[in-house]
């Protein structure tokens, strides 16, 4: 059983969303897990109410048994600088939520508010691994096969080539314990397949994680992103510093909408195009754990719907039971030793 | 009248696709230019004749009176090296082509062959504008509105901010001489709209273009690509280092296939497809002009389509009745000296 404090005060559809999705999480677990409701008591309490005498009536005694609310006074604000959530506001529903794990009393954190404030808190308050500087946003992109695993997908811009190799090693353990794909195929992100296209760290990278253990995919390219394939076949994991992997990302969310209104405009219904693109919603994949920290914080987007709470609480629960934090802390230890003896 | 040089040789298709779109320049521009045909005489020739014996049968007065042969003994596969195209294959159809613009005998090249050939070939043959290291590949990108210049999209790596800002400077040359936009707008691509957003280079890049006195749009990110617009409004230049603008462009040509998987999968038809996403059609664009280069030389997709072909030959001769060429050497040139006294 595992108990996942959930941020009810983040993101743009807060605090609707996060109950909502709480709710549809209890409903599919049946009560298997404890839901930590983190936020204003009185804005929970009252949300929490509404909802249950609508829709969640048949809930009411299923809650009351697995979820908890915990009080906190401040609400971080999509605005406020990322530092906001370690001094200024200590008590926001995003520190609180965060001390709850570090004290022992809770197993995962997951938020759909300020990105930013979100990692410099997990960082700050749950600590990171040795061997790291800063945690990784991972982020799973639906392509036409498998989903793959791409990071970093905005923490770390200007990365050194070891860095890339990091990420590389922890990309995996997310790959292995999350999906559960044994020895995952990862690619390097660079601008032609030969290992000597590239910029100058991705060459340098190339290099290192050829020499690294890792089952390396090679290089991809941009185009193989959709295809969740290169010529050589699938990948699980794609490496890129922070700014590629950012660009990409949003790229990629934005080309959607703009072919659905372009084939709207010609007559396509929007059943044909929902059975279509359905494996492509960011709902279905929900949320991206933050990868490097001494314990779980998931990271939701800021426009999350309740089924996108519903599936981040499902990787949390994943993420907590896989024990992908140990995992990723015991991945770079053994590197850490092995690159301080050669 | 414009003499446009065309690399017979060069591209997936070559020779079929290349004399194909030449004959489809000359029915659409009624043998208003002049169309050198560059490679191998036997195989042009040949090449000429079996199209004309077949569909262009209506074409035969005309192009005896518009196309030019001119014998090349070389070709450059797609594998070789771009020096080989200086050194070792110095009779090659792109160097003879090339050369002929050199020799003041034609006004533009076309080529849909090796593009690091290609690059390496104009920058040694036609020489560099002042103030540029190397050229840039400007790649006119589809969006849901108007067509928008991303550049540079894999000729530099690793770029330094002032190279942004001369990438800035000739994007926007592009974008009046070969798309008409008076005064267009240029957007920085980064990973937020906040000129604080981005790493080390694009942040430097941000301040210098806010002083350049170019229409500076601001930052932009992936999102706002496909859109062809920001929050604040369309943009018509998006500028880049060449590494992350060849993962963009890469990763725009691999959505639109893997999307029409999934639509074709659900049940919509083709045609419906075509008729949507025909504005996405790479070949409605063709070819991408080298900016920087002291002439003009125009690069196509290795996949190039004989429309793809025709459509080049038609940015061709923009490139020449504009005088881009000379417009880019003038913008360098003012503000190398402003940036020399300053």
């Amino acid at each position: 059983m595992a108990r996942i404090a959930l941020d009810v005060m983040g993101g743009d559809h807060a605090p609707v969303a996060p109950v909502t999705g709480a709710l549809l999480a209890l409903r599919e677990s049946g009560g298997a897990h404890t839901i930590q409701l983190v936020g204003r008591e009185a804005v929970v309490r009252s949300e929490l109410e509404r909802q249950l005498a609508g829709e969640f009536a048949d809930l009411r005694a299923a809650a009351a048994a697995a979820f908890e609310v915990v009080h906190a006074d401040d609400v971080i604000e999509m605005t406020d600088k990322p530092s906001v959530a370690i001094r200024g506001k200590s008590k926001s529903s995003m520190a609180v939520g965060l001390k709850l794990q570090a004290a022992g009393q809770s197993d995962a954190f997951v938020s759909a508010g300020n990105t930013g404030a979100q990692m410099a808190a997990s960082a700050y308050i749950l600590g990171l691994h040795a061997g790291l500087d800063r945690p990784a946003i991972s982020t799973l992109m639906p392509t036409a096969r498998q989903s793959v695993v791409v990071l970093d997908a905005g923490a770390n811009v200007d990365c050194s080539a070891e860095e890339l190799l990091q990420f590389a090693r922890i990309g995996a353990v997310y790959a292995e314990d999350i999906l559960g794909r044994p020895r995952p195929s990862v690619g390097l992100l660079s601008i032609g397949e030969e290992p000597e296209k590239g910029n100058k760290v991705v060459k340098e990278a190339h290099q290192l994680l050829a020499a690294s253990g890792l089952n390396f995919h090679g290089n991809i390219e941009g185009r193989d992103i959709p295809a969740g394939a290169s010529d050589r076949g699938p990948f699980d994991v794609v490496v890129c510093d922070g700014f590629v992997g950012n660009v990409v990302l949003k790229l990629y969310e934005g080309i959607a909408p703009m072919m659905v209104g372009l084939l709207m405009k010609s007559g396509v219904s929007k059943e044909q195009l929902a059975g279509a693109l359905s494996h492509l919603d960011y709902a279905s994949v929900g949320g991206a754990p933050l990868l490097g920290v001494k314990g779980a914080s998931i990271i939701c987007h800021g426009k999350s719907s309740p089924k996108a709470i519903k599936n981040a609480l499902a990787i949390a629960v994943k993420t907590v039971e896989s024990r992908m934090s140990d995992h990723v802390g015991q991945r770079l230890a053994q590197h850490g030793a092995a690159s301080a003896q050669s």
